[in-house]
């Protein structure tokens, strides 16, 4: 049990301190409002300019934010509730590095990306894209779940912020790849991410906790809040930060099919792989989603509804068939423990996506852009580069996405080894108890049994 | 037993890939984006008619579109997991066939709506509309749950989305009724097909599934959740795709105070028809919501702050009654076996709502809404009818609808009896195992308390 | 027992009646639409102004409105269902108290801001502030929860309505202070007021339900289905009513990141004040949002986004020391029983921010706000007072909104004393069978141990 002290009175609340007090110098040095958020710039912009409230960004966007910071906070989780004795530590957890996250990645994506005479301006957009970030942080914790300390969580958001804004500089601003829902900055890169993690991380006696890593049926359902609000608001994920106008309706309305379009493939392949046909929960609440992942890349393109669709059976189709066949595989043979199954929803989707999106840009022509193209494709509309080009960098910014992501994830895994910082030790694995005061009777029947054959062994005796 | 195979191995997956496959071909055949989705074409628009991104109908309509999109799936999903062991097919059934019924109403409605030059050009209202479809189908499945498989809900999906789209035709755009909120479109509509196929599904031995009838206190409590999302988001649902401007704003404040009063005679009722005084959560989790239904049609209208509150206290009041005392007799008496109430909270206060149209159409004048006319009533607005006739109209589009839902319900329910459809026998009703890989101990206490008498048994022996 | 009939089957049908019918009839002598709703009035604003449907408040103000809407129903309600034994009168109690609080603060707050010419003239801000003054309702509502019944309730609204305006109507008409997001009228007012009933229905003998008065795992979860929502919207909720443009925006990014800090600074503070270093969850779901209500009035003031980090860590270490150190005290010493622990959560954070704004206030110079000063501080802008003179004023409000709260909790409490208000006795507090028909089997495991211990008896004899 030694190198497992899970005591966190002190460890916790020094690095939640340390971490907190690091952003606040930075933002006091570094981050200013930007004009659209400045009372005295925004007020100068409207008389210069003749603007009406109407242009603030905060009109064009705040719906679409809004959407986004559900997804992150209800959407992931309770997604991740599912497993019987851990739900405080899955939604808990969850919120607290997201609430980091989002602070921490402010600061390194203003760095690369509105860093201007020493100051980082920021706005909506900025607000949208930590989200998005966050978003990549929290796949990579689904395949870590029940197996590392808040303190380990927060070490690993710290440096993962950081290689994600390196990765998303590289694609978006270096090789001018477009990505604008994530499929390969957030889903590809936060899932071999966490994947390698895992890997560094594994865990040979995790059987010892395996009673615990099911799930009951009101945990399932609660599980099922996570999954239908993170259904719902994709959509919105993918068309967040788009260009304006047909850009993201026409996002919206791609994501809305291939969701819709997973959906049926995940029902279909779920009841044909179990026996007796039975449907799984785990797949209805994963692989429904792999729809608005795959199209992540390519959503704001003139993919056409039914070119998402084809798209969303695919993903519904392999992700499913992923958790079915593949986790067990990947447990056994390559040692990744991949407990929210995130290959299967964000790993293979995601790769799909990218590999989607090579596929579309290559297809693009002005014929079916028209002046539109300045928005989806600039560097083709203003003769920079071809289509062909465009889907060669695409697919380039997959590799270097894969890149960055499994060699920090394996860097980050070794660094959360140090034995310090109160990982659990493996038959205490997915346990809310050893880092929460935990009601008596709280496990649906569990010590309820306890207690029914406590009285029966009195009785006897 | 025979007649009653579950086993959902191969049909699951034979339908939804057919049902998949045949929407995919469909809309590759004939849907396209339309002139503010489309990269080229809105940009044209943006510069032919001088306009800007802000006049794209999305920055308009999506945060109702959103909102709408979480009463479908979240609402109406929660809603009824109220069932103690069939909250997973509620839940799961609900999201499998409103992905199917929002991919297949936009064909169905595309081709009586915006079919032009053998295209479909669809957009965000499109996908309203969609939504508001699948609002209709899940009614219906309302009133069979529990007692119906997966197969037979896509097949009656697939039917009723059509038979939808015609009555909507009728109503809208041949009788020139209004119903934007939907009182008879999707409420009336929905339920009477629902009843009407329990009428034809009638089974007498349902007795031997009455254990499972009931709730649980926290399926009660994930109930709650599909109530209060789909009170607050109401108003967005009544004035979706009314008239911009005054219009909009108009319906949400008529379905809000209409809510309000209604969740007050809800209560009111609730304690007064109980021994007692004790509430019952089923009339707090449906009846509550008859304020909404009760003014779709109504409440893009004139109808004043205090005629809202006066049809909603109405709605409550009938509802609560309905759960209360009509409820049991349409079982008995008519063979109606109506698992949720759907009678209750869509079918009396849908009828109500249209009337109330009826009544308030009738009473308008061009002193009351001036220019508006044209948006509310725009037949009566240039001088093509009066109010009395457009009153009349929405009369005869009640009736219309009444009989293609009892006609269509009862055309449906007989193809729904065909044996091969993997419909639950009468033992197996409301039952999550036959459908579903369950973890053990799923039901809180349940398999607790068989454990604790097993345990005694063997003491004994 | 005399003195504690608990039946309200008479009882509440008739407050409701009367309450409903009692707005009705003030509604329709008194509301009409404003000239935004209103169909005749906005087509001529339309024509005269040249105006866009776009410039109807409806499109700025609507999603926000729908997130504060989304906060009292489903955020209070389900942040009070953490007891194991009365979740269903904590949501719905909620639910009817909201219902009735909305329409009757429409009056109350219509006859102080909105009242010309006989008529209180209403559109979508009134509905938002409505549901303003619910959010005060609902904290004191939370301070009696579980020791108080529907009709003290209804009661409670009633009479606690009336005062919120006129405090608001002081605060922010006479006095000129600003307060866009509520610190003082909604948090602070709120959070008092339900103390000071508290005190007044003291119950020496409470310790009789204390076995009630804990949470069981799974209610815990749906308890975080309120904190998420709350947290994640508390930025519209700031910002909902504040001025066009940047200072929405602004007041968003400020509240945004205060709560992310405020959340950090509740994960450690909890960790170290409990011994083993466990959390738990009351703070959490309670005390990381505390980061909402300390920028509730200088949210939209040129606050920066460090300076709302420090409010938000001060704010959230303060909160958890509350609830472990604060509240026993308040019972044991000053008889007040603060059941959802509401003084830490908005009584000291509502100070922390009127405070806040006092300081943020005085620092105000032209040169900071520029042309934005007309929007932030519209006397200091127009020269009718210094920055430093609005400073006293905002101090001037937090004193009367405490003067006000205290002197109305405690005359509210006298009056809810009266005998006949179906008050739970001391033995039945937190306990839902009172005013509901539960289902059996309702409480994880209890009911199932309760079962076993009967069998075992049986076996014994």
């Amino acid at each position: 049990m030694s190198g497992h002290t899970t005591n966190l009175r002190l460890k916790l609340p020094l690095i939640c301190v340390f971490l907190q007090l690091l952003t606040i110098l930075l933002f006091a040095v570094f981050v200013c409002y930007d004009n659209q958020t400045n009372a005295k710039l925004w007020h100068e912009e409207l008389k210069l300019h003749n603007k009406s409230h109407l242009d603030n960004e905060f009109y064009l966007r705040y719906p679409s934010f809004q959407d986004v910071h559900t997804m992150i906070f209800v959407g992931f989780g309770f997604l991740m509730t599912f497993l019987k004795r851990y739900s405080f530590s899955s939604v808990a957890f969850n919120f607290l590095i997201a609430a980091f996250a989002i602070q921490w990645s402010i600061l390194t994506q203003g760095f690369f990306h509105s860093f201007h005479h020493g100051k980082i301006y920021i706005g909506i957009e900025s607000m949208i894209n930590a989200d998005f970030c966050t978003g990549a942080i929290l796949i990579s914790f689904g395949a870590v779940l029940g197996k590392t300390s808040p303190i380990q969580l927060l070490l690993m958001t710290w440096l993962e912020v950081i290689l994600f804004a390196v990765n998303e500089h590289i694609l978006l601003d270096i090789l001018g790849a477009k990505d604008a829902g994530g499929s390969m900055t957030i889903h590809t890169f936060g899932a071999y991410f966490g994947l390698m993690m895992s890997r560094v991380l594994y865990r040979p006696h995790l059987d010892k906790s395996k009673e615990r890593e099911g799930s009951t049926y009101h945990s399932d359902l609660f599980a099922m809040i996570g999954t239908i609000f993170l259904w719902l608001f994709w959509p919105s994920f993918n068309s967040a930060i788009a260009a304006h106008g047909d850009d993201q309706q026409r996002t919206v309305m791609n994501t809305y099919f291939s969701l819709a379009a997973s959906t049926l493939a995940t029902f279909a392949t779920s009841a044909l792989v179990n026996a007796g046909g039975k449907m799984d929960m785990v797949h209805i609440q994963n692989a429904a989603l792999a729809g608005g992942v795959v199209v992540g890349t390519s959503g704001e393109m003139m993919l056409t509804p039914f070119g998402a669709m084809i798209a969303g059976v695919l993903a519904g189709f392999v992700s499913t068939l992923g958790f079915k066949f593949l986790t067990p595989i990947l447990a056994s043979k390559l040692k990744i423990q991949d407990t929210c199954g995130v290959h299967n929803l964000h790993g293979m989707p995601g790769i799909l996506g990218a590999l989607l999106g090579v596929l579309v840009a290559a297809l693009a022509t002005h014929d079916t852009y028209g002046e539109g193209m300045t928005d989806v494709f600039p560097l083709v509309a203003d003769g920079r580069r071809t289509a062909a080009y465009q889907s060669v960098c695409q697919l380039i910014g997959l590799c270097v996405t894969l890149g960055i992501a499994v060699i920090g994830g394996s860097l980050v895994g070794f660094i959360l080894k140090m034995t310090c910082l109160g990982s659990p030790p493996d038959t205490q694995c997915f346990e809310d108890q050893i880092y929460w005061e935990v009601p008596e009777n709280h496990h649906d029947g569990f010590q309820c049994l306890e207690a029914a054959k406590e009285l029966d062994r009195e009785t006897v005796a």
